[in-house]
């Protein structure tokens, strides 16, 4: 007998080469069902594997990342056999699951596959998974291994396995079909019943431009029919929703090669959301308590070494700036907070006045390679909604929730419904890695752990993920296509006070030293604007709208009928345009419906002699004809109930 | 008989020998008596100084420039004959005019002279001055004037005429006292009524430190006493309203050696002033049809290139900034037209779009010498009220009066009142070092006239003075203490265009370039703040001020109900502090005066009662009681009357 542990903890004794599939016919006949992939003391194995010795076992579904990398390597090598049965002189190489699917890298000779050829591939692969093929992992001696490949005539197969020792090798084999393997596959290939060749592109053997080049055919694959239109899709949709191609549709930004990668410059319709997200966060941190500070861009490069910055990141960074005498050295800003602790330096605090919080929405730069740019979302340069707050470290606790309150507040006016939390702690086995005493590193900790638990935060906890300066609490958002953003970041600093030599004055007289939180809800406006144009699809929350409505004319007639309109709404403060071309009124409804804007206003000759509007809403169509006050009421109820004032409840 | 042509274009005759004065006495009695200088010919002269032949003839009072520079000269020579007759051995050197007063550098050899040794030499001075001496200018020989001083034993003299040609050099005489002097007195001492020694001060010889030190004595003089006093006191009044001073009490800004000099950190009060500034020209260029954009910081040289600044200022400015590998070149930017340059060049436009109008409160970067740097009105980092104004060169008249309108309602709502124009033309007799065609420079030159004389400015022409792109548009503005600043400016650019080949589709479907205009109405945030404070003392317009109001509790008694009174007072956007001290009522109005609040609501038990406040106002006391609701009228009324909404009359 042999005793298993699962993750719950509890202990199960089996006999001695039971499979983890016996494991889970022994918790439910549902689950067996349902197991396709394990990973037992460590070690990714197949649920057909025989356990031997005592250990811990976890069993995957399709629903865990685990269970779905089992899926797609089993999938590579079916499709692997389908390309050999088609292409006999394809030579293999290696094929691993990816973030979304697997790849096979290809020597397919003087033959060239492309799209065209993807259907016929697919077909192949679906006939062999409807076989039921077991995969079967069996160890090979070095010899018998390189024999094999030897009569395949694979060079490639052959040099992985010169690297390989004897005894540590394996082949995976299901119907006809044998590959050099490590293992981790799912119990047959019946349980692939969707498959789609996304792609190809040329890939180098191991990555290295001096060794051939193979082709790299992309897929992916889903245990139901259904999941693979979901997913085809979330890709449909994503592509739409790409922030690059809507900033564009929407005229938000644009770049410039001669202004230089990565440094977006604002349109008019950009900025003034933009510039719509800060006044928002602005109104919320006054109530907060929060003061507005500027800085300059620049900081002489002895400010980052006294930070600590420059040791960290000078050479990685934009390099110093020099001056044409004087011998000077500047940087550009990375980040704010130096600049922060030297205006909390120029004065001096006693206790009463702390805590201070200056925020600043701070233009900062950072060296990206340019083969890592990607639109607004990595970029060189960005504005982060940034805030230091200095405090004793008795206001840490009530300082933290209220920061956690800002930054749910911000997610909820923004329709960010869906996020988690994650408390970063230190690796209290290695508590000289970290600066700032036990005793704070406690208070700290607990304070955002009970601040996290108090406000009913969906959170985890990561052991030894906390920054050497602090603990911190991340939020991650989950878009309306289920993807996964880093957003709001909240971080306890010990260091930077130590550094500037930060004092107050406590009520026992003596000369105390602050603790320093950052903290930025948006994160940087470049980021969220990117993050909020793929979550709403450019239907951003409607007080946030470029234009909140557009009023057509019937005709040109009406002109001075829409002008006036125009007016009225911009007295209610409701952002508006006027389309008056001479164009059918059908016509321009479609194209503000294609334009996004929430409402369409219609005005003809009975609106213009009633004093009214007629309203269709976006994708919603007609809702009558009412008073332009009324319409008003409208939009501002709408607007209303998203957006809140804000309210600490600390 | 000679022709003596006067400023006013009128030739008169007079017998040749006769003197500036004889010319005033021509004129006038009154003119005679205050003429005190004359320029013939482009040279400075006596009055007493018999003109020979035909020429142009100026004569100055002390309401002049040029006569005050001959009075506070000719007052040098008076201080020099003090001294000479209280150090016998001081050895003169030269002493010119300055902008406020005189200097002479003298060598005291082995005796100091300070500040208490003022009142002796002052007195002297008004001795030799009631003596009525004139000042008499004789031509010596090269021989003369070396045997002169080689009997004084004066090095410096010496060294001074040995640099001179024989037939060109002059002494002055009045009273006992001779000096080696070009000329440019008034006609006698007599008219020096008041006199005062400011300062005294170490220079080089020539200025070269390598040659002896010397002492320089500052001083100023008046034809009256009461010009004296009214420039002391506005002196005193200046030194009070520093903006570096002011800035520091009222917490508006700070310098970090660590961030580096001329790099202003604004504190939370100073972010709120200049905020408040920002909104308010926001929403006057909203309403003439500007369009807000943002910009980076960077750009890379090559847009610096293009836009021919980095050839004109590349090696006196910041420099490159390199990148860690890839071998990219960022500067800072000096000025955000070439960003705003490329945002028009990302669309493609038809004449019916223009004019944009793209603005951005950008801040730019320009290396000063750290010598070179003063306070927030010399500084390297600074944010432009920066607008750039593509138009057709049709719309090029009415868009220059339309900014001309927008400047002027930023200086009247600021309290500037008092401001002269100044309007740059190109040279005609060098058209070639102009860009831009003969017919657009004559069209832009002819709007810009055409709209200072609309719109009704004070201006004056300097041909030759407008850049090699364009003609242009300077407004001085006179602070409450008289002093010049020159503040906004407007330009029309045709280089720029022409650089980034910007064009447009016209209505004859042919590609056209646009005509570009800069404007700045503040110049900078940094500079017009500093000029704010130092014209205001402080005292910004109500609608400025970073609390308009300070409740003053009679005792602790009445937290609650100040409380009530400054919810109130924010319900209505009045900005307010309370004042809830334990201390005497009349301490805490004593500070609210000193403190600048523009009103202090006194609330007691009285007040409490009745649901009042007793108002004072700053500097003029007790206003009665009234509800928050009557005091909230009136100070929204005193808003109202310097700040109208925005209106372009074009």
């Amino acid at each position: 007998m042999i005793k298993i542990t699962l993750p719950d903890g509890s202990i199960k004794e089996f006999e001695k080469g039971s499979t983890p599939m016996d494991v889970a016919r022994s918790i439910s006949e549902g689950l067996a069902r349902n197991v396709i992939s394990a990973k037992f003391n460590g070690n990714t194995i197949e649920t057909i594997t025989p356990l031997t010795e005592d250990g811990d076992l976890v069993l995957y579904t399709w629903n865990d990342e685990e269970g779905k990398k089992a899926f797609w390597h089993s999938t590579s090598h079916v499709m692997a056999q389908a390309i050999q049965d088609l292409y006999p002189g394809a030579k293999l190489t290696i094929g691993p699951a990816i973030e979304n699917g697997f790849y096979y890298d290809i020597d397919f000779g003087e033959e060239k596959i492309s799209e065209s050829d993807f259907k016929k591939i697919e077909d192949r692969m679906l006939e062999i998974a409807r076989g039921k093929h077991d995969f079967k992992m069996r160890e090979v001696s070095k010899e018998e291994a390189l024999n094999f490949y030897n009569n395949e005539k694979n060079p490639f197969k052959l040099e992985l396995i010169e690297n390989l020792e004897d005894g540590s090798i394996t082949f995976c084999d299901h119907d006809t079909f044998t590959d050099l393997c490590r293992g981790g596959h799912i119990p047959n290939t019946g349980i692939i019943k969707a498959v789609k060749l996304m792609n190809v592109a040329g890939a180098y053997w191991r990555g290295d431009e001096n060794k051939p080049q193979l082709t790299r055919v992309y897929g992916i694959s889903f245990p139901k029919q259904k999941d693979l239109k979901e997913y085809l899709e979330l890709l449909e949709e994503a592509k739409k929703r790409d922030h690059r191609k809507l900033g564009k549709e929407l005229e938000l930004f644009t770049f410039s090669q001669k202004v230089g990668q990565g440094l977006p410059l604002w349109l008019p319709k950009g900025a003034a959301l933009r510039e719509r997200l800060e006044n928002f966060l602005k109104k919320a941190q006054k109530k907060a308590g929060y003061e507005m500070v500027v800085t300059p861009h620049i900081g002489q490069k002895e400010l980052y070494v006294t930070s600590g910055h420059y040791a960290k990141y000078g050479e990685d960074s934009f390099q110093p700036i020099h001056t044409p005498n004087e011998g000077e050295e500047f940087l550009l800003k990375p980040m704010n907070c130096p600049h922060h602790c030297e205006i909390y330096k120029s004065s001096s605090w006693s206790y009463r006045d702390l805590p201070k919080r200056f925020a600043e929405f701070g233009t900062v730069y950072r060296y990206e390679q340019s083969g890592e740019l990607h639109g607004l979302t990595r970029v060189r340069g960005f504005t982060q909604d940034d805030a230091h707050i200095f405090c004793t470290p008795e206001q840490l606790d009530e300082e933290f929730k209220k920061v956690i309150d800002l930054t749910l507040y911000v997610f909820s006016s923004l329709g960010f419904e869906n996020f988690t939390a994650q408390v970063s702690l230190r690796d209290p086995e290695n508590k000289e890695k970290y600066i700032g005493s036990d005793d704070v590193w406690e208070k700290a900790e607990s304070a955002i752990l009970s601040a996290a638990k108090e406000k009913g935060l969906n959170y985890v906890v990561e052991t030894g993920e906390a920054a050497f300066y602090g603990p911190k609490l991340d939020f991650m958002v989950k878009d309306a296509l289920g993807r996964s953003w880093q957003l709001g970041t909240i971080q306890v600093d010990y260091n930077l006070p130590e550094r500037f030599d930060l004092t107050y004055k406590g009520s026992d007289n003596e000369m105390h030293r602050p603790v320093m939180i950052h903290r930025a809800p948006f994160g940087s406006m470049e980021r969220f604007v990117a993050i909020l144009l793929e979550h709403t699809g450019g239907n951003f929350p409607l007080w946030l709208m470029p234009e909140q409505a557009i009023i057509l004319s019937l005709s040109e007639k009406y002109e001075k009928y829409s002008q006036k309109v125009l007016t009225l709404l911009e007295n209610n403060e409701i952002r508006a345009l006027v389309d008056n071309r001479n164009e059918t009124i059908g016509k321009k409804i479609r194209e503000a419906e294609v334009q996004k804007f929430p409402y369409m206003l219609i005005v003809g000759e009975q609106e213009a002699q009633d004093g009214t509007v007629s309203v269709r809403k976006h994708s919603e169509g007609d809702l009558g004809s009412m008073s332009v006050e009324e319409f008003a009421n409208l939009i501002n109820t709408e607007i209303n109930s998203t957006l809140k004032p804000f309210e600490t409840e600390v």
